[in-house]
């Protein structure tokens, strides 16, 4: 009751603003951050017109941002769930990427990363964009990188492998994504856990 | 006297279309596609607003799939550069890389790559300009595995690390846009300069 109350009387239920993000999410994904207008986000999600303001008082930015933080999330949630379903950090790695290639295709190559267009569009002129899409980035790493130094690898090493990481992933898809073709997310995705698999393994050996 | 007749009385000079060429390039370089209108590329160009149609009939999109064009035949020539300078291809690699940071870092991290922000806008709907984006990457990417190929490496092979170089070079060119730092392009290319030697060495290395 305390919640309904918040938004104010006659206001939309709180499930309409999830709607927003997540058709905003989507969009992104797809077209990118200038070519999605309000009108588009609100046909996608299917909410009352009036709405959008409403949820959204400081505009596209601020919705934008919202769906790039939800669509972090959404990819540190599957990124944790491969790293756990893995023996190794590398297995973990090479899981992931599969599942983005296994993304990327089902949505007949049109929902890329969440952030990567945003990101390109916006940075660095739109701070308060490129901040979101930085930290998201940023989120990533921080659970690889914690994963790796639990392997056993140093922290600046650890954080070093982690940007590789995300860089191949990223860099992947934007290729995959103009080829039509899951190929370049599988080869970097088995780059980055052979990589990770012999630095771990090397970190083990007793130094000379 | 022919190329003046041939663009009909009257018509602007052969670089008026070269310059909006350029113009246009350098701000899908740092807006994208959806956010560069014609009005923009006229200003930015400095050229007459009627020589906009004339030049490009096929409007926005035929522009943009010159400016990409002209973006990537800029990068194959800076490739090229960078292998013919260097030893090795690893070290021409590693070069080529420092060059695309010292860019990015010289436009103040608004000049990134001039296909990639097109790219992800537009592929797969719309299947012109992606056509154009996926040629780019393919052009350098043939550069790059003729000289692994020449450097002794396996025909399949040359191909898949070349894809791998120009994701890791794209991959992180977003993050280092991102972070307004370089770094992430730096450790992308130090990390496949040594891929590389390591394969060439391998290949090189008598058969056990």
């Amino acid at each position: 009751m305390r919640k309904r109350a918040a938004s104010g009387p006659g206001s939309a239920p709180p499930a309409t603003r999830q709607r927003m993000i997540e058709a905003t999410m989507r969009l992104l994904q797809r077209d990118g951050y200038a070519a999605t207008s309000w009108r588009g986000v609100v046909e996608e999600a299917g909410t009352p017109w009036g709405s959008a303001y409403h949820h959204f008082p400081g505009g596209k930015e601020q919705l934008a941002a919202a769906a790039v933080q939800l669509g972090s999330d959404l990819v540190v949630a599957g990124l944790e769930q491969c790293l756990e379903q893995s023996q190794t950090v590398g297995d973990g790695v090479r899981l992931w990427f599969s599942m983005a290639a296994k993304n990327l295709k089902q949505s007949r190559y049109r929902g890329g990363c969440p952030i990567a267009t945003v990101a390109l569009e916006t940075a660095p002129q739109s701070t308060a964009l490129a901040a979101v899409c930085g930290a998201s980035f940023k989120q990533w790493e921080t659970v690889l990188a914690a994963r790796l130094r639990a392997a056993g690898l140093p922290g600046g090493r650890a954080v070093d492998l982690a940007t590789l990481v995300v860089a191949n992933l990223e860099g992947s898809l934007i290729l995959a994504r103009v080829r039509q073709s899951i190929e370049p997310v599988a080869l970097a995705g088995e780059t980055m856990g052979r990589l990770i698999d012999a630095e771990v393994a090397g970190s083990r050996a007793p130094s000379a």
